[in-house]
């Protein structure tokens, strides 16, 4: 964005602030408490939705962003997870208006966890807030050690950081105390939790970490 | 972008696309012929720049682009690759006036390839012109079949696209008709290599290729 003037770049993100407040009180008065789910493409966020949402003892909601296709909200509906889509067309990230828009047509029937999973892109969703409690930043071992390094801001801005595929952790080049003083440099309060979302290891402990962490917002409903 | 009004996109894409073809007349003009490699975080794309500078005959020159870091300019210079760096410091792609500043910077002794690798991004890339003569597409088979369907733009406007990691296509579920499907639906003509980091396994049909390609505007000296 470094093409456009200072003046439209802090208007931009002004008004996505103010979409992003009232987002987040709509969806906060309704007992829903929203993650907002980062990573680049390939890096097994759906899978995470899936894994997660059935180790959840509450109920959970789905809005799928996507540039285009509703390739993953199929998936998700297969398991029985009910998830509406967002297409950005063009668009690299999801904003504020667009999550506003989605859950003025969503039927919250009970306090629970809304994951919103953002366009597949390391870079520019870590800019704009779209009105979330927490972030949730998946990265993945094949995509390498060198990533907070690369993309600090997706790092600097997590609350929650999961490391993925880590089944693959034989035949790659994944230098793990690398990648975590990159990543504690940037970042060094976040949870951070390594999962395989082909045996679903890992997943019990994240389900456990953000179930409490949503309580304050939910009640006692989504409580263990 | 969707936030922006339509003219003043417009206005950028214009912009970009005035210095982008200065760019190309300087570089051409000099018998440099310029590859714009894109893909997403972690795709393997510096690798390949190590493998395929190896391979040709010719002189290579290299530019990084990254948000921050110069760790992969590091890495090839460990592999005595010269390369030049330029970081966006917060911008998810490169544009016509970044690379404008780097080559007038650099020395350009000999005809070759310049490769510029652009900040690893499967979206936004795509949208700018950094006055390349290709743009080269890497995908790796561990972030999954359906990124063409997700992704289009830079399927579509790629004139060559490398398929990496295939090492791993045991440990994951890559399912490759689908994914040429998806790709030859936004692109039935660029050429499609399938490549292997570790081994090196496929460079020299892409090195080959390239030589060829670039030719015309490197001049003999290129050819092997």
């Amino acid at each position: 964005m470094h093409m456009i003037s200072k003046d439209v770049q802090v208007d931009i993100h002004a008004r996505n602030e103010h979409v992003a407040e009232h987002v987040h009180e709509y969806l906060t008065a309704r007992g829903i408490f929203t993650v907002n789910v980062m990573g680049a493409p390939g890096a097994g966020k759906t899978t995470t939705l899936e894994k997660l949402i059935k180790l959840l003892p509450g109920t959970s909601y789905v809005v799928e962003g996507d540039i285009e296709s509703d390739i993953d909200t199929e998936r998700l509906r297969q398991q029985k997870i009910s998830a509406s889509q967002i297409n950005t067309f063009g668009a690299c990230h999801l904003d504020a208006p667009l999550l506003h828009n989605a859950v003025h047509t969503m039927e919250f029937a009970a306090p629970g966890i809304l994951f919103v999973e953002n366009v597949g892109n390391l870079v520019c969703p870590a800019e704009f807030s779209i009105g979330e409690d927490i972030k949730l930043l998946q990265v993945c071992v094949t995509d390498g050690s060198d990533k907070p390094y690369k993309y600090p801001l997706a790092f600097e801005k997590a609350d929650v950081i999961l490391l993925s595929k880590i089944d693959l952790l034989p035949y790659v080049d994944f230098n793990e105390e690398f990648f975590l003083k990159g990543l504690r440099h940037l970042n060094p309060e976040a949870p951070f939790f390594k999962v395989n979302g082909k045996t679903g290891a890992g997943y019990d402990q994240v389900a456990a970490w953000l179930s409490k962490r949503a309580s304050a917002v939910t009640g006692a409903g989504q409580e263990k």
